[in-house]
């Protein structure tokens, strides 16, 4: 869609750390992460809502793959995920890694502004776990 | 797993308003609802977040069927979903109606403690599309 911000990363138009890609779907690094690695999965093509994407159990697999990537790229036992997606009006699933101390989660220690490294690591994890 | 609620309430030994249940999972409504009808879908096996659970794609097309039947049982435009589950520590997906205006979304109107009448209205949209 024109001037969604979503389509213009797919595209490649504007620039990001991609940690996954495949023919469906899209998976970067948030440009203002709650903790280092913070993913955002997409579908390629334009949905409003994650909702109104049709092959939701495909793209959940994929999430999980991601998050359990990060738990090991991190060394986290926990990954936040949110769904909702109010602030780009593309469908997105948010996916941080976390940990889990005294009936609170705390986001996980680093530097969040390493997009490269950060990226870097995610992309070993899910290499590692393909082979 | 004992002493866990949400096992409790898969045995039947605690009471709940169910809307959804087949074999793996199981759909009922949150006692502490953000909005009317406000459902925590859960696998019937104990899993302690959300990525343990081994059919994470099934697990994510129930929630999103659920996610549609509110959105037409609520007459709402948005359904807001968390994978989080640090209140119990039992893999849930939260799932409740809402609506977006103004880049900011509101919880969905309505007697969000008629549980009764709130699980009617999901389990008749579930059963209306099914057939």
């Amino acid at each position: 869609m024109e001037n969604c911000i979503f389509c213009k990363i797919v595209k490649g138009d504007v620039p990001s750390h991609r940690v996954y890609e495949d023919d469906n779907f899209l998976a970067f690094l948030d440009i203002n992460p709650e903790s280092p690695g913070h993913t955002l999965v997409i579908p390629k093509e334009h949905y409003r809502w994650v909702w109104d994407v049709p092959n939701a159990g495909e793209y959940f697999e994929i999430a999980k793959k991601i998050a359990l990537a990060q738990k090991k790229a991190f060394n986290t036992d926990l990954v936040i995920s949110r769904v909702v997606g109010e602030e780009v009006p593309h469908a997105h699933i948010w996916v941080f890694p976390a940990s889990f101390n005294r009936g609170e989660f705390e986001k996980t220690a680093g530097d969040k502004k390493d997009f490269a490294g950060n990226a870097e690591k995610i992309k070993k994890e899910l290499s590692s776990s393909r082979s």
